[in-house]
């Protein structure tokens, strides 16, 4: 998993910087083009969502500071919130040492989850029982009227 | 993606449950046998490092509270801090609402990546430039000395 240009900034001084686009062509995006990316609210900390990017989903993150993933269910840039309203703007974006995950701060608008739950990790595992933390906060029947 | 065991949760009430031995068997390994799984200090929010599990890895995890990955470069499990010292102690596991991630609440001993860095998300994205945010806290070659 090593990735040579990542590896030449593992022992390099705090405030140190690179130039993106090197870095960005860098990546480590996977057989099928995609990297995970992490979406975390900026002021909680609370983890929303979890899905993939592809360059081009990249790029225009990156370009409009609104959040794109590509979907792999519909084999598509997924600008979030398209349908549902329910956007993320950027606010910051990381990269982890091998260059293989993104961690993106963002200011979520209504909730992140298709569910309509204020994020997507509402499972919690209680001993041998897995619990429902909360419940939607949105009806998805109102979030995606073309699916309904 | 629809996963119709945890589709069915979708819409249950905050503090419903199911048993959790169901619950793991429906997760959505991908096609190598493993699961994402997010690293957050429990206390800070921080994200820590990013790994993949598989289902040992995720039963061991369970079963003894020590966090055990599932090793891509090494192709075998993966005692967190098994050599560095470095462990992972588990406060929480949360499943997403695709049943295809896993989110869980660490408690983390010294440094969480390999790097030495406390975290692996050193790296962030200012304008046209990649900056490096902090510097190691520990140095690597003391952290794996069989391979220094």
């Amino acid at each position: 998993m090593s990735n040579p240009f990542f590896a030449k900034l593992e022992h390099a001084a705090a405030g140190d910087s690179v130039a993106l686009a090197a870095a960005l062509d860098a990546l480590a995006f996977d057989d099928h083009g995609l990297i995970p990316a992490i979406a975390q609210q900026h002021d909680t900390g609370e983890i929303v969502m979890f899905a993939w990017m592809n360059r081009a989903a990249l790029d225009e993150t990156l370009a409009t500071g609104r959040v794109c993933y590509f979907s792999r269910a519909r084999g598509k840039l997924w600008r979030k919130g398209e349908e549902s309203g329910n956007a993320q703007r950027l606010r910051e974006l990381r990269i982890d040492c091998d260059g293989d995950v993104l961690l993106l701060s963002v200011e979520q608008t209504g909730p992140a989850c298709h569910t309509g739950h204020h994020g997507c990790f509402y499972l919690r595992v209680d001993g041998d029982r897995l619990t429902v933390v909360d419940a939607p906060e949105r009806d998805p029947n109102d979030m995606y009227p073309s699916r309904a």
